[in-house]
This record gives structure tokens, C-alpha cells and sequence, in this order.
């Protein structure tokens, strides 16, 4: 070296990463980690073809059909095919808008609504096949995951939205893999993605919660697009002097995430959360233990006279909304969710409408509910757990405690019941029936499809225009 | 009201901002102020243009090609016309891919190159005039460095990159105004972008930091279309709990910022610097002063045997490589700026080649040039001054000190040397003669012009392709 600099002889950590998901091969994949991974690709499909009649939606649609081409990347739930940033960002938004979509504590975020849409729309790009679309999204959630652990979840507790800040670096790996970049290109997809992370959880409760999950996923597919094209950027940008670690971490690192990559697959452990309720995973326990005292009781919501719902610190902190005035701010109330299970004896996506909000027998029961943040109530291994006392008109008291709802890695879903959610969600986003069920079936064999997602594109399919 | 909300009586940051600059009108804009927008509009176009060879930007405009839809916004120094947001990646790029755009001390960031693209897609996009253009730019550059006062310097000497993080909010405001969006839809533009701000400056010295400009005004714009679709955002996205202040500038705020706005104009006090060389800010009192000692003197600069340029703690930070690898590093270099000055008696946009990087002459006259840092030479109105030492072959020592080189609020650029600058610009984007004096005019007469930069893209343009 003539220039005066030491050669570098330890990879950066974007380079670490790079090299390992630029070469992940699905032949390489635990056959578990394959199956967890559909399931979050069902999971997040559904819940995006949910999310086509909300205005949201049409709102984000609508923008994309003015800003961006034409392309080869389809968005679900709607008939337009996008360039693919175009298509991430309405995708993204999409598997977020309903907040139904599935959860990691890995870093506590939401990675498939913004890992998929970069995967399907680099791979379509590309006219890549189902196995090349599952590489992609297994490559991209590993890599957001490992970024969790390195970052840990004090990053959340910071008030970063770790969903995008994370995500972003899965949704360029991602693209990178589906479009079959070299390491190095991945590493400048990584880099560019990472001095674009943003995201705050100031935008809970509103429209830009879903919308930074598209853009998110949009600006993973932009850099990866760039890296391909030739771009450069710095290999450095986790642990660099003015990098994500510095700015967005305070400096706190463990690189012991990025060294399991590979070893530990974070799909599988901690693994993921799909949900049952569409609403801030955080209400979710006493939600369903409200409904299984009611039940095993043969009591009807109308006979509680209150309920107490004690919960952990965490669930305090993300149900932030007594008396929620928008439906964003209902997904946020711990009064919406059990109030709404009290008055109608369900809460799914038919319950999240302005209607539900306004209905004064909800409004009542929303009332006869109280949230109590009990610190010791918290454990490890359910953070988000609750304690419900039901106090009947009588003045009888019923009472449990339910630390990992149904849809928790430790209490998983059946393949039969987020099946059925799959179904319930393409039918409210107007997709019923053989074509419901054929979308499933081609999600369910998707490492054997000639094309990623290709039935969701056929040209008479049910879809909100 | 009966959901237990106590009802907002004051106004969030974000309101009090939109308030100011949905309502701004170029009547109540004092014509000095009127004056240093057209300067700062002049001279981000020439250097946009001049960018037009530049490898980087013919990736940009290729991947603009594939991913944005045709639309009404033209892109600088391209045959192209884009929809908005794609038109302010191009040209958000192009104004800061040779690091010779304008800067401001309010939090030390370019703000043109991040407010322009924004104001003129959005302007293009509405078909509108050169009034309203101004306009917009002076609104968005206001609001910029007001959120820059808002959060001072510490916010860049923490690691972020200011054009970025607060040049947000500016092409946020800029785009709303040009789109003439309500006060309440501004505020939810601020909103959007908001949560969108990202931008370190580990990006320095490679294609990152253009792209970041870019990706920006982009960010900007899309934030202003979308509030205008009636997306929502958090109006409390700069003092909100995990919001802007709390996550990008650890809680610090000084609100004086903002309520100087309209009263104190910041694009005339502190005023813009405009460059004369095609480097980082901090080389440039080094290298006037190096020109002036050898023509003052009749000296070659081959009959220089050393170069000792003592610096400020800024310009020793900026500065980061002794020995240059690439273009981008060099212009984050002393020795290169410095020895190319001794080496070729100019350093302008010519000299950004990897021929003059290469160049043996320059590579040895870059040796013979030292940086030291020199705390004690700090002043608030030099932050970037520098102390010159030549020694002679002969041994001779010629020296002096220059705080505020040509360029720079307190020694500005005549208007004829701006317009200078403009045009050897344009020349080097392909752009000659009666056309580049034709735009110089048109820029010139801004606030009377029917359409928006319109003579830039007549169809007998000689740009790059």
C-alpha cells in the first residue's frame, strides 16, 4: 500500500452479513425454518389482502399509480403491477395497515409486513420462482432479526420503531438476494438502506405507522436496486465512527447476533407471532382470557359489571389510548379490544370499523373496563402477558392469568387455524372461495412454484379496484 | 368533551411551522430576502447541471427511468421529465454529487440542494409559476434552518448529517406550499417526513451521501402528496414522546428557532456560503489562501517545498483523508485541494477527475502538504478558517490566516461571480453560450416567469443523455 492506509483485515459487520445471505442457498434451510417461513408469507398475504378496502389503502394506491411505473411487481389485494419500489411501498403499508400482521421479540418488530414485500417485489422483478421468493424472505428475516439482537430491545424502549429501523436492512437484503447480488453489492445495499433507517414511535395511532412500513420496505428495494446498478456506500454503516450504532443505538452493540447467522434461525427461535386479534399484539391475552371466562362461564358481556385488567409494564406502554377517537387509536386500547369482545363476543376484522367505535353498547362496555400496569406481573417469557378479574352484576369476581395468548411462538397456531385467517382476510378484502383457497394451496408449495405469488395476478381475480 | 381528553390549547411545533409557511406569500417577503433565494437558486441549478457527466447521476437517472412514472417535473442536465417524487431523487442527487452546492451555518447543512427539487417538482407538478416556485423555496429553506436552529449544531457534531435530517422538513414544507396544501395538511407533510428523517454521516465519501440528498427531497415531496391524499401523521413529531427531538436530538430543543420565522430571515442572516471550489467547505480557506500567498509572491507552486495548513477542530473533522482513493474522498481532503492548487494554479470542476487523482505531479505535490489541527484558531465567525504556511525551496516561510474565504456570508460572491460560476457550470453539463445565458435570465427573473424553470427543458437542449 502506497496511499498511507492500513489494509482493513477484518470484515465489517454489513459485510458479514452480506456474505452470509448473499449466498444462502434454500437447500441450506432447516426444513422447519422453510415451514415457519410460509407461515408468516400466508400470514402477512392475508392480512395485506385484508387491508385492500381500507381508505388507507386507496389513499397509498392511488399515490403509486401517479409516482410510480409500471412494472412487473404486483400489489396485493389491488389489480396494479408496479416498478418494485413502487410495489414494496404499497405492500408494506398494506401487511401493516390493520396492524394485524405477525410479531418478532427479537427487537420486538414486525418483520414479515416489511420483508415480504421486498422479497416478492425484487424476485417478480426479476420473474424469479418460488423457491428464489423463499431464499429471499428467509435471507431478509434473518438478517433484520440478527440486526434485532444486536441492537437488543432497548432500541424499542428508546422510541425507535424497530420495525423500520431494522426491517430496513432485512427488506435490502432481501431484494439483494432475490435479484441475485454479489456480497459486495449487498453490503452497499445494506449501507445505503442503513443511513436511510428511520422511524419513531411518535407515529403510533396514525396513518404513518403503516405508511413507514411501506416506505421502509421501498427504500430496501431502492438500495438494493442501486447497489446492482453500481452504487457505492460506506461498509461501515453499523459500527462506523457517525453509523447506525453510534446514532441509533447510543453505541450499545452485541455482535453475538450477527454471529449466529446461520447456527440459530430466528424464525423459528424465538420464532413469530401471528395474531388472532387485529389489534396491538399487546391486548391480545386479556382479550382472549376475557372471552374464555365469559365462555367457560356461560356469562354474556352484558352481565359484567367491570373488568380489571392488570398487565405488564410493556403492554402499559404500547396501549396508550383510554378513549381512542380514530380507529388507529382503537388498535391501541386496551377499553376497544375487551370492551368490543364484552359488547359483540368477537373482535376481528369486521369489528374495526368506524361503526364498531361509534356503537354506544361498545361505548358502554369500553367503559366497564379498566387497564392496571402491575410490574410484577412481568416475566421473560411473556412480556405481554395480563391477570383479568371479571366482576359479574352479581358481584361475583372470576379471574386468570394468561401469559402467551394464542398465536405466541409458546402457544402457536395450528397450520389449520392461520389457514383460516388466511381465508376470513381474503374474504374481507374480497377474495372468496376456489381462488381463496387456490391462493393458500400456492403459498403452501410455494418452493415448487414456476412463479412467486403468480395467482394473485390472474386477470379475473376478485380484487377492490 | 366526554372522552376524558383534556382538549389541546397550544399549538404543537409542527402546527406553529405550518402555520408560518402554508400562509407564506412572496409579498410579505422582503426583496433582499427575495434576492438570496434567486442566488441560492442559480447556483444549485448550475452545479445540478454541471453534475450531468458524473457517473452517479447516470445510475440515478437510469434507476429514475425504471422505477418512477413519466410526469411533469424535469430532471437537471437529463432529456427526462418525472413524476414529482422521482424529479427530486434526480435532482436532489445531481445538486450535491460534487459537494459544490451552497451550505448555512444554521446547523450546517446544504439546504438548496434538499429545498429546490422538492419546491420545483411540486411546482412542475401543479404547473406553476415562477412566483410561486420562490415561493416555495423560501418557505422550505426558512422552515430548514429554522429546525436547524430549533436543534443547533450539536445536532451535526452528534454524527447526523443536518442536510438530511433537518432538510426534511424543508422539502416537506417546500413541496406543501408549491402544492398549496392547508396549514393542517402542511402539518401532517412536516408529520410524514418527519418520521422519515434519516441520514448519517458515516455516508461520507462515497455515493451515499448525493443519494441521501436525493432520497430526501424525495421523502419530502411524497410526505406533501400524500397529506394532500388526507393521509394522517403525529402533529407532535418534533416534541412528542418518541418523537424527533427526543430520538435525533436527545431531548435538546431551543424553540426560539422557530419563532423567529418571518421575522428573522435565515437565508440572509446567517446567510448561504456558495463555494468556489468543488470540495468540502473546510478546504476553502486553505486554498484561497494558498493561491493568493503564490500569486502574491510570483511563485510557482512547484518551488514550494511544504504546505502547513493549521485548522479548526471542524475543519479538522471534515477532513478525513490524508490520502484520497477515490473522487469522493478526495473532496474531503486537504492534501488533494491544497495540491492541486500547488500542482495545476486552480482547483474547479475540471479538476474532479480521477486523471487529476492519478496525476503524479498532483500526487506529489499533495505530499508535500500538512493538516494540524489547531483548537485555539476556532472563532464563531470562522468555524472553517484556516492558517497557511508556505515554505519555499529557498526555505523562505510565507504565511497568513484567512476565517472567512470567498464565498461565505461575510465575503460574499458578487452577483456576476455567482452568475460566473453558473455558467462554467452549465458548460460542463453541456450547456453553452446564448442557452446558458438564456437560463441564467430566465432563473435571473424568476418571480415573473409564467412557468417554472421552463426554458430548461425545451426540446433543442443540449444536456447529456
Amino acid at each position: 500500500m502506497t496511499d498511507g492506509r492500513v489494509p482493513r483485515v477484518t470484515a465489517t459487520l454489513a459485510e458479514r452479513i452480506a456474505a452470509w445471505s448473499s449466498a444462502l442457498d434454500l437447500g441450506a434451510v432447516p426444513v422447519e425454518v422453510i415451514h415457519a417461513a410460509k407461515r408468516c408469507i400466508v400470514d402477512v398475504a392475508g392480512v395485506s389482502l385484508a387491508a385492500a378496502p381500507h381508505p388507507l389503502m386507496r389513499r397509498i394506491v392511488e399515490h403509486a399509480r401517479g409516482v410510480y411505473a409500471p412494472g412487473a411487481a404486483g400489489a396485493l389485494g389491488f389489480p396494479d403491477r408496479f416498478s418494485p419500489a413502487g410495489a414494496a411501498l404499497v405492500n408494506g403499508t398494506a401487511g401493516h395497515a390493520l396492524d394485524f400482521d405477525d410479531t418478532s421479540y427479537a427487537g420486538i418488530m414486525h418483520g414479515s409486513t416489511v420483508v415480504l414485500p421486498a422479497a416478492l417485489a425484487a424476485t417478480q422483478e426479476v420473474r424469479g420462482d418460488g423457491r428464489r421468493l423463499l431464499e429471499a424472505f428467509v435471507a431478509g428475516s434473518e438478517v433484520a432479526y440478527a440486526v434485532a439482537l444486536l441492537c437488543t430491545t432497548r432500541h424499542y424502549f428508546r422510541g425507535w420503531w424497530s420495525t423500520a429501523t431494522f426491517g430496513v436492512f432485512g427488506a435490502a437484503a432481501a431484494a439483494a438476494r432475490a435479484l441475485e447480488l454479489s456480497a459486495a453489492q449487498t453490503t452497499t445495499a445494506l449501507a445505503l438502506a442503513g443511513t436511510q433507517a428511520a422511524g419513531q414511535k411518535v407515529a403510533f395511532g396514525t396513518d404513518a405507522k403503516p405508511y413507514i412500513a411501506g416506505r421502509t420496505a421501498a427504500v430496501g428495494v431502492e438500495a438494493a436496486l442501486l447497489a446492482r446498478r453500481g452504487l457505492g456506500g460506506p461498509p461501515a454503516v453499523f459500527e462506523g465512527s457517525c453509523g447506525f450504532i453510534e446514532l441509533l443505538n447510543d453505541g450499545h452493540a452485541d455482535a453475538g447476533g450477527i454471529n449466529g447467522l446461520g447456527d440459530s434461525w430466528r424464525l423459528v427461535q424465538p420464532g413469530i407471532f401471528f395474531k388472532q386479534y387485529p389489534v396491538c399484539s399487546a391486548a391480545h391475552a386479556a382479550v382472549e382470557l376475557t372471552q374464555r371466562l365469559l365462555q367457560d362461564n356461560g356469562l354474556s358481556g352484558d352481565s359484567v359489571r367491570k373488568v380489571i385488567c392488570e398487565v405488564t409494564p410493556l403492554v402499559a406502554m404500547s396501549l396508550v389510548y383510554d378513549r381512542p377517537a380514530t380507529l388507529q387509536e382503537a388498535q391501541f386500547s386496551m377499553p376497544f379490544a375487551v370492551g368490543t369482545m364484552l359488547a359483540r363476543g368477537e373482535l376481528g376484522i369486521g369489528s374495526l370499523t368506524s361503526e364498531t367505535l361509534s356503537d354506544s353498547r361498545v361505548r358502554d362496555a369500553m367503559g366497564r373496563v379498566e387497564m392496571r400496569r402491575l410490574d410484577s406481573l412481568h416475566t421473560d417469557e411473556a412480556p405481554e402477558g395480563a391477570r383479568v378479574s371479571l366482576i359479574t352484576a352479581e358481584g361475583n369476581t372470576l379471574q386468570g392469568y394468561l401469559g402467551q395468548p394464542a398465536g405466541m411462538p409458546g402457544n402457536p397456531l395450528t397450520d389449520e387455524r392461520l389457514h383460516e385467517k388466511f381465508l376470513r382476510c381474503a374474504e374481507a378484502g374480497g377474495i372468496v372461495d376456489l381462488r381463496a383457497r387456490g391462493l393458500l394451496e400456492h403459498l403452501d408449495a410455494l418452493e415448487s412454484a414456476p412463479l412467486a405469488f403468480a395467482p394473485f395476478w390472474k386477470p379475473n381475480r376478485h380484487v377492490a379496484k
